[in-house]
């Protein structure tokens, strides 16, 4: 059982525009490519954050995407009356994983997201794949996949920091696993996270 | 003639850290992978912006990388004293691209960076090549690559924009032209800009 995301990035790093609308509806994705097919015959759990599970299920209840797969939401909130039975809540990304690995299914888990979702799950060790489509595309604005720091340079920092003697250029580095391209230039990068 | 960078980002989108050093420099880059041989080798002029230029003058100047090559700097500042005949000021991009059309020299242009720089070329219409090698690294702080508006999700907001019946979910693409893997999991993406 491995956990994984197929998640969609602007250029820009953004996963939804401004309106939390996800990126794949700027491009031509209509769930048939993307490698998107391949990556979820293999899906057997899904896991999100409470806000995703909170902005699909109205649209889900419609047509429930997920069968009698059994789906896990991270969150500290109890779930909508509404929710399928199954669908289960868990408090933190460490119980998550392992109720995941205690759950009775085959196959793979898709980490559907959000951000901070697999940010959690990553930060617990327990993301096996970082699946990331990258779309060719700008959008200026919305959710990032990495909630990073955006700096400004500054002459004296720069000085700073090459006056240092004792300078640790290092981060835990992914691993590449694969790569596609797809026609309409999305790109398909798979990563294994660090450690 | 074509202007075309080859800049290194972070998966997380920063071209640099958090003092301003360049994110290759938490890698095994040391100038002869990645690409970047092969793109210098037809490389005739460089333009850069002037925060790029003034970070670098110091040390080029204990070894002029460049060559007799024509040096472009955006910039509305005066050049330093320091710096080589080779180089000159050129106070917008408009400005730019027009006096790369009109120089004397053989071959492509590298637009060296920085973000600011790219963006004004791009905004412009003189970039014709993105090129961006995505490292395998999460910073979570620097310069990023695209100066983006990073928003929290909103339930209200995303149910306005689901409410709208007239959604114009569309930007001007990029055009993926190649893409390349390396060895040490770094990805070389190389875009057209739209329009």
């Amino acid at each position: 059982m491995k956990i994984r995301t197929h998640i969609s990035m602007s250029l820009d790093g953004f996963v939804t525009d401004a309106n939390g609308l996800p990126v794949w509806d700027y491009t031509s994705f209509d769930g048939t490519g993307h490698g998107y097919p391949e990556f979820m015959a293999n899906i057997g759990a899904i896991a999100m954050g409470g806000t995703s599970f909170r902005q699909g299920l109205e649209g889900w209840l419609t047509g429930w995407p997920y069968g009698e797969r059994p789906v896990f939401v991270l969150t500290s909130r109890a779930l909508p009356a509404e929710a399928p039975a199954t669908v289960v809540a868990v408090g933190s990304a460490e119980e998550l994983i392992a109720r995941l690995g205690a759950a009775d299914f085959e196959g793979d888990v898709q980490l559907l997201g959000g951000p901070q979702a697999i940010a959690s799950v990553t930060a617990a060790g327990g993301l096996d794949e970082l699946g990331v489509v990258v779309l060719p595309v700008v959008l200026g604005s919305g959710i990032p996949l990495f909630e990073g720091e955006a700096i400004a340079f500054s002459q004296e920092r720069w000085a700073a920091s090459q006056d240092a003697t004792d300078q640790a250029h290092v981060r835990p580095m992914y691993t590449l696993l694969r790569q596609e391209a797809y026609p309409d230039g999305s790109m398909h990068l798979v990563y294994a996270p660090p450690g």
